[in-house]
C-alpha cells in the first residue's frame, strides 16, 4: 500500500502524497467522517440533537488504540467495527448516536473521498506548476533547433518548443479531466449496511459539512474510483512520455538536452545517468498496469464484495503515490535542464 | 485485433461492432478521410481547387488492391504509404493534391476518430436499450423480496428492484461519461510529418465535413485513445458485475433468478448453464486487463512512437469488440430472465 | 482471439502459427480427440472394442457442420455439445461409445494440450534458428567495437559480440525451459464431469495415442497453460529487448546498425524506419500485459469455471500468436543487418 | 514496494516476509555480498589477500548512515555509490580492495539473489505445512458428500475429499516448479560496469560462499526474476481458487463450509464474514495483474536500464509479501474449518 523502503525514499517516495494515505491522516479522516455523521443526523432530526452533539465531541477529541485497529482489521476485515467498539465504549449514553444506521464501507468510502480530494487537490496544484516551468523553459530554450524524430529516426528539424509543447499541452488537459472526476470521487458514501438505507436530510447536511458532493449510492459502482485510477495512469503516462523523450535527448551522439546533477554510478566516474528521466518511464509503466489491475475492481458482487473491495485498497494508495512521485521527479528534473536542442542548427 | 473465431462466433462475436473495424470499413474510412483532406484544402485555398476537387473525387471512387496494402503494411508498418501511392499512380496530374502535407498518422488516427465515434454510438444505443429493459425487469419482478448479501454473506432482505438499480445506474453514469469523452476522441488528426504542420482553414473545413472536433495536435498524446479504453472497461466491467451477480442468484440452494435457456453440458442434461452471466464476468475481466495493457501506449517517445502507437491497434478494436458484445450478452441474459427473488419472502 | 486484420496482416500475422489455431486445425483436433477416446475405451475393454472402432471411424471421417457449432458456442459456450449431437446422430448403434464418460472439458483441454505441442514446437524451431542467425551475426560483426550503454548513457566500448550475446543467451534458456513446461501443457484431460472419474486404462492408452502425458487431472488447475502464457511472455520480452536495442542503434548520431529495407513514409523519403525492431518491443508489451490477463485464470471456482476458462480462449492464441510474429520479425530484422558497431572505433 | 500500512497490517502483512525485504535485511545483505566479492578477490589472487581480508572484515562489521544511503538513492538512483563511498571512507588502504571491479547492479542483484532464497524457502517450507493442514482436513471431512458445481450449477454429489484434492495437488506442483526455478533466480551477479568483465575464479568462490548459482551474466536478461514473478502468481492464484470455493461454499443456501472465526460486521451481529477467503480471491488477483506488470521489465534496453530494473524493484517485493500474505491467511484459514460438506447428503 505504500512505495516506501527506508533504502530507497530518495528516489520512490513522495512525503507529501504519502502523508495523505498513511494511518494518522487515514484514521483522522475515520473519527472525522463518523463525527460528521452524528452532527448531521442531530441537524436533521434523526437522532437527539443534544445527544448526537455530545457524540460528536466524543469521537472528534478520540485517541484510538492503533494496535487494536490493527487486529481488528486482521479479524473483520477493516477497522472500522473495531473502530465503533472503541469510540461506543468510552461514549456512555452517546453511544447511540455513533455510527446511527451506517455501515463500515459508509465510513471507509467516505474516508476515500475526502483523501481522493486531497491527492487530487496536490496533482493539480503540481501539474499547474509543472506546466508554468515548462513554460518558462521554452521561453529559455524554444528557439533552438532539434530535430524531430518519428518512430526512432531523424525526421525533420523543428524547435525546441514544439517538443516542449507536447509535454505540456496533456498538463492543462488533465487539469480539465479532473474537473470532471471530481463529482464522481469526491462524494459522500452513506447507504446503510445493504446499500439500501435513505437516510434523508441527513446525507446532504453531512456531504456539505465535509465539502462532499451527496451523489448516489456508490456501495457496488465502482467507476468512480477506477475512472480515478486512469485518470492516474494518464498522469504518469504523459510524465512518462516526457521522462523517456528526455532521457533519448541526453544520449551520447544526439546530445539534445543538458542535464544538471545526474545520477553517478559507481564505478564510472564519467558518467551523468538521467535517473529522474528513467523514473518517470518507470513510474509511467508502473501506473499503466495497476490501472489494469485497479479495473478488475469493477466486478463487485452484490451488495458488497470483500475481495474486489481490498483490491482497491492494495492499488490505489500506491497510484496515488506513484503519481505524486512523478511529478516531483518530473519538476526537478525540469529545473535541471541546463540546455536544450542543438543551438548550431542541423547540416 | 479480432475477437473473431469461427467456432466461437456465437458466443463471442459482435457482427455489428466487428463490422466497424473491419477491413472493409477501415479501408473505406481511409479513403475518406484522404478525400476529405483533398476538399478541405482546396477549399481553404491552399490547393488549386479543381484539381482538389478532382482528387477527391478519384479518391472517394478509388478500388484498392488489398493484398498490396497488407504487404505494404509489412514493409512499412501501416498501410497509408502504399495506398497512396496507389492513388497517386492513377491521378495524373490531380495526385499533387493528394495526401498534400498530410503524414499517415494523420490519416490513421482521424480513421480511428470516425471509427470510435461510430462505436460509440453502438455501445451508447445499447446501454440506452439496456436501461430500458432493465427497467421492465424492475416493474415485473421489483417488488419480489430478496436476500441482500454483503462479503457473499446473507445480510437482510431487501427488494429485487434494489438488485437492479445497481446494474442500471451505471449505465446512465457510463452515458453522461462517454458525453465528455466524444470530443477527446472524435478529434481531426491533421498536423503532418513532425507534428508541427499549421494547416490553417483546412483543418477545421475537415473536421466540420467528417463531423469531428477540431481539437489539438494528438500525434503523440493518446490520453483520448487510452482514456476511451478505460471507459470501456467500465462499461464492461459494470456488466460484469450484472453478470456476477446472476450467476450466483442462479445457484441451486440460492435460487434467485430463473433464466430460460442458458447452455447445455455435453454429458449432464439436466444442466442449464449461465453461460452469458458468466461470459460478461470474462469480457470484464478481459477489458480490465487490456485497459492497462493500452495505458503502456502513453509512453509514447518523441514525434511518433510506432512501438507505442502498434500496440495500441492490437488492443483498442478488441476492447471494443469485447464491449459491443458484452451489450448484446447482457440484453440476451436480461429478457431471459422468467423471475426473481423469493416471491414467498425469505423467513 | 486472432492478430489478423487483412489490412495488417503483412505486420502482424504469423500465417504458420495462425493455421494451428484456426477452426480447420481446432476441428480437426477435437474430433482426433474425441476419436482416440473411442479406441483407447476399446482396448481398455470399458467399451466394446468393434463398437470403439466403428465409432472411432466415424469420428475420424466426420466432415461437421460450422455454422451449426458455432451457434452451438453461442448457445451452450462451447461447440462441444453440439458437436457429440452432431457425431451421434449419424453413427447409429456406434454413437454410444463416443464421449463415453468423458466431459467437454476433456475435449478442449485435451485439444488445447495438441495444440499447445504444435505451437512449442514451432517456437522452440524458430529459437533454434534465430540463435544460429545471431550465431553467424556475431561472426560478421561481432569483433567490431561498440559502445556499451547503460541508463541510456556511454558507458564504455565493448565489443558487438557482447551485444549479440545478450540477444543469444536467453534464447537458449527458454530452450530449456520449455523442455520443463511440456509435461504440463502437453497434458491429457479426462476426468469426466466433474473431474473426479477414474478412466482406468483408458488414459494412459489415450495419451499414448495422441502422443500426449498422462498427468493428473487438470480441469481447474490452470498452471500449466498459465505458466506456459507466462513462458510466451519472457519469450517476446527477450525479442522485445533485441528490438529494443536496434532501434536505439539506428538512430542518427548513434548510427551503430544498418539496417537493409526499412519502412517507408508516406511524406518523407528520405526515412528508413526500424518498423521490425519497433514490432518486437510492440508485441513484448502485448505479451506481457497478457500474461496478467492469463493469470486472473487461476482464480477457477469450483469445478469448473465457465468464466475463467473462457478468459483463457480470448487470450493465450493471441500470445502464441504475437509469439509466433515475434519470432518471423526477429529473423527477418537479423537477415536484414547489414552492419553493426563502429569498425573505425571510439576515440 | 511494501504491504505494510498499520491500520491494515492485521489483514495485509506477513511480518515475517516483509522482514525478508525490509531496510535491514537488505542493508544486511548488501554488506554481506560487498564483504564475499572482497574475500573471493583475495582467494582468487585477484587482490591482495591480506588487503582483502582487511576489507572484507571491515566491510562485514559496518554500520551504514541510512539518511546518507536514502539520500544517495534520491540523486543516483540506487543506494550502492553511496554505501561503496562510505566503506571506502573508513577503510584506510583496505579502500582499494572494496568492490574492485564490480558495478552497483552486481550487488544489487546479488542481494536479489539471497532475498529470492530466503523468500523461496519460507513459501516453500509453508506449501508444504498447508498440503499437510489440507490432508489432515481431507481426513476429518472427506467422506462427506459434497454437491460438485459446474459453471456455478450443480452437478453431481462428490466427496469434500474431491475437492480439497484440488487445492492440494497444485501445492505439490508449485513446489516442483520452484525446484526447476531456483537456479534461475539463486545466482551470482557480477559482470562489472558493462557486463563483460570476467572475474575468473572470483565468482565461483564467491558464489560458493554466498551458496548461490554461478550462472552467466543476468544483467539484462532477466527472464529468471520475471519468470520467479511469474511463480508467485501462480501460487497465490491457486490459494485464490481455494478461498474463491470457501467463500462460494459459506454462502447461506448452500452451506457446505463453518468456519469458525470469521469477520465482524460494524452493525450487522449475525454476521461471520470469510474474510480470508476473500483475501486469498483479492491476493490472487493482485499477483495476477502484478505479474504482468513485472513482465514489461523484459524490456530492457542495452546493457543497464534504470527504466526497466526500478520498476522490478517496485512490483517484486509485494508480490512476494502478497504471496507470503496469502500463505498465512490460508494456513489460518484452514484451520478454521469446522465442517464440510453435507453429511446428511443430498436428495
Amino acid at each position: 500500500m505504500s512505495l516506501s523502503h527506508q533504502l530507497y525514499d530518495g528516489l520512490f517516495a513522495d512525503a507529501q502524497m504519502a502523508a495523505l494515505w498513511d494511518t494518522g491522516a487515514q484514521t483522522a479522516h475515520m473519527l472525522q467522517v463518523i463525527a460528521a455523521l452524528c452532527t448531521a443526523q442531530g441537524q436533521a432530526g434523526r437522532v437527539d440533537p443534544a445527544l448526537a452533539a455530545r457524540a460528536a465531541a466524543h469521537v472528534a477529541g478520540f485517541v484510538s488504540d492503533m494496535a487494536d485497529l490493527s487486529a481488528g482489521s486482521g479479524r473483520d476485515g477493516l477497522p472500522v467495527p473495531t473502530l465503533i467498539r472503541q469510540l461506543k465504549a468510552g461514549a456512555g449514553p452517546a453511544a447511540a448516536a455513533i455510527h446511527a444506521g451506517a455501515t463500515s464501507q459508509d465510513v471507509l468510502d467516505t474516508v476515500l473521498a475526502l483523501t481522493l480530494r486531497a491527492t487530487s487537490d496536490l496533482i493539480d496544484a503540481r501539474l499547474a506548476d509543472l506546466s508554468l516551468r515548462l513554460h518558462a523553459l521554452a521561453d529559455r530554450f524554444g528557439g533552438n533547433p532539434l530535430m524531430a524524430r518519428t518512430r526512432m529516426q531523424a525526421a525533420l528539424p523543428v524547435a525546441v518548443a514544439d517538443r516542449i509543447r507536447q509535454w505540456q499541452a496533456p498538463l492543462a488537459d488533465h487539469r480539465d479531466r479532473l474537473r470532471h472526476l471530481r463529482p464522481q470521487t469526491e462524494r459522500l458514501s452513506l447507504a446503510g449496511p445493504t446499500g439500501t438505507t435513505d437516510f434523508g436530510e441527513t446525507a446532504p447536511l453531512m456531504a456539505q459539512a465535509l465539502g462532499l458532493h451527496a451523489g448516489p449510492v456508490w456501495h457496488t459502482d465502482r467507476s468512480g474510483v477506477v475512472g480515478f485510477a486512469g485518470w492516474l495512469a494518464l498522469v504518469a503516462g504523459s510524465l512518462g512520455k516526457m521522462g523517456q523523450d528526455i532521457a533519448l535527448m541526453a544520449q551520447q551522439g544526439v546530445d539534445e538536452v543538458t542535464l544538471s546533477g545526474g545520477g553517478g554510478s559507481s564505478v564510472m566516474a564519467h558518467k551523468h545517468n538521467p535517473v529522474l528521466a528513467e523514473l518517470l518511464v518507470t513510474l509511467a509503466r508502473f501506473n499503466a498496469g495497476q490501472a489494469g489491475v485497479m479495473a478488475q475492481a469493477m466486478v463487485h458482487e452484490q451488495e458488497r464484495s470483500g475481495a474486489a473491495w481490498m483490491l482497491e485498497w492494495l492499488v490505489l494508495p500506491q497510484m496515488a503515490q506513484a503519481t505524486g512521485r512523478a511529478l516531483t521527479a518530473a519538476l526537478t528534473l525540469t529545473d535541471g535542464i541546463a540546455g536544450m536542442g542543438h543551438p548550431e542548427g542541423y547540416k
